[in-house]
């Protein structure tokens, strides 16, 4: 099985994804929410790429979320932000969720067989499930505004070290996914500080959002796993 | 004092160099030989695109020395393995290089105050010398065809770790900086073993260039600091 990481989603090129398992990695925070949200009872996330688009799709049942520059877009239900949705009455809700880097990554995965969500909180349960899918592997890490992020690198290296475990069958990794790993394994016992202090995790201290950087360092917290079908992420 | 890795030549905006000095990776193998052949004595190397162009420098005293495919280009002095030129009669000889990433990244570089040289040889040296001018710096990975290659990020890391140890200024780490410095920090004590596992050392290796892998993985092997003086790579 071959494992390749994508640096950002600037680097994507949608035809390398074919007949392969796409894990959409979005740290701080879009895959962290959309995780949180499906282990709160959501029926789905319908990811979609601008503001107008999440509003012409809302029906009664549904709950708009979204963020431009980290903050919630004016006059949506949620904002993009896990403990947000873990403090919302969602159970068997449906979210149209627009961000500025993770729903776009998830957009870009279009032409992959399958498109998983990654996170730390989920990461040992979405190695398994992307290792049965018995297809290579393209973590594709969202970054931000075209530029890699550290949190979604390091997640990437943690799945690579979750799915190093399973030992099932031998794992190819190319040399950007080797760089990724080596970080994990030398960042792994101060994850959590490591990412308070990256640009994304500082960026969020300042805005406020201290608690949401935390909570989405959590390992292996929820054992959700989203994968896309027909266009909305449900649980796999 | 600002570091800034960029993961290959693709990613390069020239523009984000005005100001800045600019360290050149290319570990296997254009910047080990260029190191190496400034440590032989050679007055200078002038790095070209095209093979036509290094043809059109050529004067009775200069060597032409280049590679395609990692094999010499036919009727040229030299390829591009600094075990060669280690071997070669360069002294007091100009040598006219083109390389498919080393001296494309190195053109790529004309918009920075300085453009200096880096490898695992001359680390050291090439960290303290970039510090004394006194400039935020971006480590340009040559890569390999438009791709990261492991072994130029290890270097990046590498040099990293000889600024953090001056010590005379705090320095700021973008998160791509830091994800190659966490990687060399897991990588160092294995450095020469994981660069012969890395795509390029693999198909180096397969190529019968193991000798060179080996020699581009020395740390600190030499001094000399080649840096970009009127398009001539001499020692600084």
């Amino acid at each position: 099985m071959h494992i390749e990481v994508v640096p950002n989603v600037n680097e994507a090129r949608s035809d390398n994804f074919i007949n392969k398992t796409v894990i959409v990695i979005d740290v701080l925070r879009a895959t962290s929410s959309i995780v949180t949200a499906l282990e709160c009872g959501s029926d789905g996330i319908i990811p979609v790429e601008t503001v107008n688009e999440a509003k012409s799709f809302e029906t009664k049942n549904d709950l708009l979320s979204g963020e431009r520059y980290c903050k919630k877009i004016s006059g949506f239900d949620l904002g993009n932000s896990p403990l947000e949705f873990l403090n919302h009455e969602i159970q068997g809700k449906r979210i149209i969720m627009t961000t500025s880097n993770g729903t776009r990554a998830i957009q870009k995965s279009h032409k992959a067989a399958h498109v998983i969500a990654g996170t730390i909180l989920n990461a040992s349960n979405c190695a398994k499930k992307a290792f049965h899918l018995k297809r290579d592997i393209v973590m594709l890490c969202a970054g931000t505004q075209d530029q890699f992020s550290l949190e979604d690198g390091l997640c990437a290296g943690l799945i690579i070290n979750e799915l190093s475990q399973l030992q099932e069958e031998e794992i190819y990794l190319n040399d950007f996914s080797k760089a990724m790993y080596l970080g994990f394994l030398q960042a792994k016992n101060e994850l959590q500080q490591t990412i308070l202090q990256c640009s994304n995790g500082k960026k969020l201290c300042k805005m406020g959002f201290t608690e949401d950087v935390i909570f989405c360092t959590k390992q292996n917290e929820y054992s959700v796993v989203p994968i896309l079908r027909d266009n909305i992420m449900v649980a796999m």
